[in-house]
């Protein structure tokens, strides 16, 4: 059994003067992207230079305006990659860098050779705060803790006084999560005395949760109570820093925003130490899809993917949101049915919204297909079949003949598992268009005569044997069954008949669904023909229907 | 750019009157799996029966108590699985079985063929409410769509009278996060009319998360909304079935519960369609390391993982929480210093409270082992490092060594990247304690003389030559010291000396680590020596040390 009782609930904020479950998250936030610093640095073989800089353009180019790409002062290779973007020119006038660095004299020192030669750059400088650290790790009270950022701060001012370009001062209470508000509110305050931020030259306080401790509306209470009690609000960039270990990462963010953060820190697909840092892709791609700018460009996922897969050496999961392979793909039946409905809704209604069951966003609109949204498996209903029939190859199965052709795929299914929308192609075809025994259509001339009457002159094989025929009925297909049961005695009935255009123009085809009953022995089946021409469509979906139904008896 | 104004904001409930952010998860709910239903569905090779039985067993052993197995009346698959389960007797009294199933006559008739030989079957219907299924899907008002569900309601009411078992009644207004409150309200209440369920006998409403809509603080309002506005909330069992389009299916299941929820259904590690159900272990896990028990039996997530990924045929994603295979990893250095001092301050204080920064719980109570926590990269700092030699080797390197060593394994893992615990071991033995050239200790054989002084009679080899010496110091050091310097010259002083146990019993060893000073050069060095006489590995400790300061002077 589990040994619960080893752990003990994290106390919680008691603040019931929270706003943010009233709100609604309205606008992006300012990312800043991690993945060079967090993200690089919990990978298995982090990035090399040449990886560092795919990445840092990809970063880029999906328009991140603040992006941290190391520690300089811990680590020659993130010394060097940063030389290598300055000396490369490689960093846009609008995109700000960060360097992470302790508050110690020689790291900031070094830190500052690091950066020589950039425009603007976050200096994030940094102290764990955390009760359990304060007395595990540190061994200081809170004043001695406090004493180190505030020196951070003295440090990074005596150094940015004689550098050309511009700093800005991010300070992060490291371990925030697990110390006090109101110890995180006076270090914070006391960085803030020090550095002497206004509204037009804001400090950054990030306020990570370094390791997430609680559901995430106790993060968000934090984040609100630290937001409404800072002194001179409007010189502060209220930073978020989650990460994901109780899996509650987005909506950790998601909260925070609403609770007045103004910046979230995080890393594409949630890279990063342990369970990752958050994923700002699904955040931002959760804005879009409620009809919010999330202020990136982020329309080609699969590419994003891709590169993110190939540096970071880590896969995507087949159910990341938005990401994943899977995630536009849907397996049930009734799910299929209910987007088919959906998207012909949408279509007929000519709606510039998107509303689809099932289908959150239409998958075309960051890049995806389609095409994989229905496999179709023992558990897909008849639906799924005629989705794929309609969306894959443009044969609209009448709705009456769902069933029967379903039922071919289904036992398929359950014998083989997932059914390939070219396998049922395949099926389809064997079972109607490519069916030629016992009948097979040859030719027909079919001439209306007077106002209600059709001649049709038609010529058919019947088990092997060329047989000529002529008959009148009110109408090309009347006449055509009365021709063969001259010849075959089958008597048939016309059930239904449906026929639609496949493609445009000269070179579209007709595809006609005849579902037809043999009288004598009860027994109905669809038959399905092609052709240019729509009499010989529907003339063939006679032949493919007499063919099934000669297979039934057998 | 991604094309944003295509979606609208999902309208949230105005709930001002929510009490759910004041409250704190205390125990756990009644859980359901899904895992042979949902999460089956979604697989793109769907489980055999053999798989399900296996599937089926660790859900037992996991300690489920309600399973859903499946839609038996819809796929013969799923109907032979649980006529298997019934023949072969393997539902435990303590549990029961769930059939899903349409509120449609035939089907329910089937279902009830199904489950013959069941002593408990919760039956759950469910029918489409939202907005846009009951447009685009159903082309149904709100009392037609009511009115499947009554009828759903009688029809199992029906059924269930002849049943020879117990039937429990589940009703999932399926899409329930699209379908207005009041609407859902209505309906469950309909159900709840027709089926009459007392506190004896409740009813289990199940309110589906089907697509994830909003963030899960939305959720929560809707779910103690329709908490608190229930007739008879005592008769009523409120489940909720979370799934994670938004990335935040376990957030709104957290939150939910705050809300009202008392039973979660959902799968392992969050399988099911598109995204996924939400990750019942996850959750469980999220309250296990905040001291609740979980009431589910988790202490060996990796069989859990070997189980899951052999049926499912999909990996667990080395960040998912718990159960990742990075997720109890630390890279960062001073993550890992931290840990380390964590570890060492709840050995020394004896506490039984679980309490070390960056990892929220002892991965050994998970089955998980400590041995892969610390992978020493370039972004490591020295206190990884030591980590790894105290804990994987024993050695406890002193601090004012760490950074010498560490320098030198950062070296090799800017130039290969990861460090794995056996190089570093290697690098310390060629470094510290295989260096045998010039010097090479041989024999010593040391004597207190009088109260303060030491008598040492020392042979060892200098550059191939064996040397025979005597001297006197204050202890066997200095008198080693001294006799080395007769012969070779080389002047030294001791700066640091430390020396501990390795192992226990007669098979001890001990470690020492000297630090030496070469008065003419000014170099300093560690030297380690190991031996099971702890004179001897100070002796040997000076040669290392002798050794390596001549290796600096080439």
């Amino acid at each position: 059994m589990l040994n619960y009782k080893r752990y003990k609930r994290v106390p919680v904020l008691n603040y019931p003067k929270r706003e943010w479950p009233n709100k609604e998250i309205q606008k992006a936030p300012i990312w800043c992207s991690v993945d060079l610093r967090d993200g690089n640095q919990a990978l298995i073989e982090p990035m090399v230079v040449e990886e560092k800089i795919e990445m840092f353009q990809l970063l880029l180019k999906l328009g991140f305006k603040e992006i941290e790409i190391g520690f300089p002062a811990a680590s020659q290779i993130e010394y060097d990659f940063l030389r290598e973007l300055v000396d490369r020119n490689m960093i846009p006038d609008d995109v700000v860098v960060q360097v992470l660095v302790q508050c110690r004299e020689h790291l900031i020192a070094r830190t500052f050779e690091a950066i020589q030669g950039i425009k603007q750059v976050i200096v994030h400088i940094y102290n764990s705060t955390s009760t359990l650290q304060r007395d595990v790790v540190f061994n200081k009270n809170r004043e001695e803790i406090k004493e180190i950022a505030i020196e951070g701060t003295r440090l990074v001012k005596k150094y940015a006084k004689d550098f050309p370009g511009k700093i800005i001062l991010e300070y992060s209470p490291e371990s925030f999560t697990g110390t006090e508000v109101d110890f995180a509110l006076d270090i914070c305050t006391a960085v803030q005395n020090e550095w002497q931020p206004t509204p037009d030259n804001k400090l950054i306080i990030n306020l990570p949760a370094t390791v997430e401790m609680t559901t995430p509306n106790a993060y968000a209470d934090q984040i609100e109570w630290m937001s409404r009690n800072f002194k001179d609000r409007d010189s502060i960039i209220l930073s978020v820093h989650p990460h994901n270990d109780r899996g509650t990462g987005i909506a950790a963010t998601e909260l925070a925003l609403l609770a007045g953060a103004d910046r979230v820190e995080g890393t594409l697909f949630g890279n990063g130490e342990r369970t990752g840092n958050v994923d700002i892709l699904t955040v931002a791609y959760n804005m879009f899809s409620q009809g919010i700018d999330p202020e990136l460009e982020l329309d080609h996922i699969n590419e994003i993917v891709e590169i993110y897969e190939r540096c970071c050496k880590i896969p995507v999961h087949i159910r990341h949101p938005y990401a994943g392979k899977l995630v536009f793909t849907a397996f049930s039946g009734s799910h299929q049915d209910a987007i088919n409905k959906g998207v012909r809704a949408l279509k007929e209604r000519k709606s510039k919204i998107w509303e689809v069951p099932y289908l959150p966003i239409d998958p075309s609109d960051v890049g995806r297909e389609y095409e994989p949204i229905v496999r179709i498996n023992s558990q897909s209903g008849k639906g799924g079949v005629a989705f794929v029939m309609d969306s894959y190859y443009g044969y609209k199965l009448p709705k009456a003949m769902h069933k029967e052709f379903a039922a071919v795929i289904q036992k398929i299914s359950e014998e083989q598992g997932e059914v390939a929308p070219e396998q049922i192609m395949d099926v389809f075809a064997n079972e109607y268009l490519h069916i030629n025994e016992p009948f097979e259509f040859v030719k027909v001339k079919v001439e209306d005569v007077g106002d209600t009457d059709t001649h049709a002159d038609l010529i058919f094989k019947y088990k092997g044997e060329i047989i000529s025929v002529e008959a009148v009925g009110n109408g090309p297909i009347d006449s055509v069954k009365r021709a063969i049961r001259k010849k075959t005695g089958i008597d048939t009935k016309v059930l239904d008949y449906t026929e639609h255009a496949m493609g445009e123009g000269s070179h579209a085809k007709a595809a006609a669904y005849i579902q037809i009953l043999d009288r004598k022995t009860g027994n109905a089946t669809f038959g399905v023909g092609v052709s240019s021409n729509i009499t010989r469509a529907s003339i063939r979906a006679v032949f493919s229907a007499l063919n099934r139904l000669a297979k039934k008896e057998q």
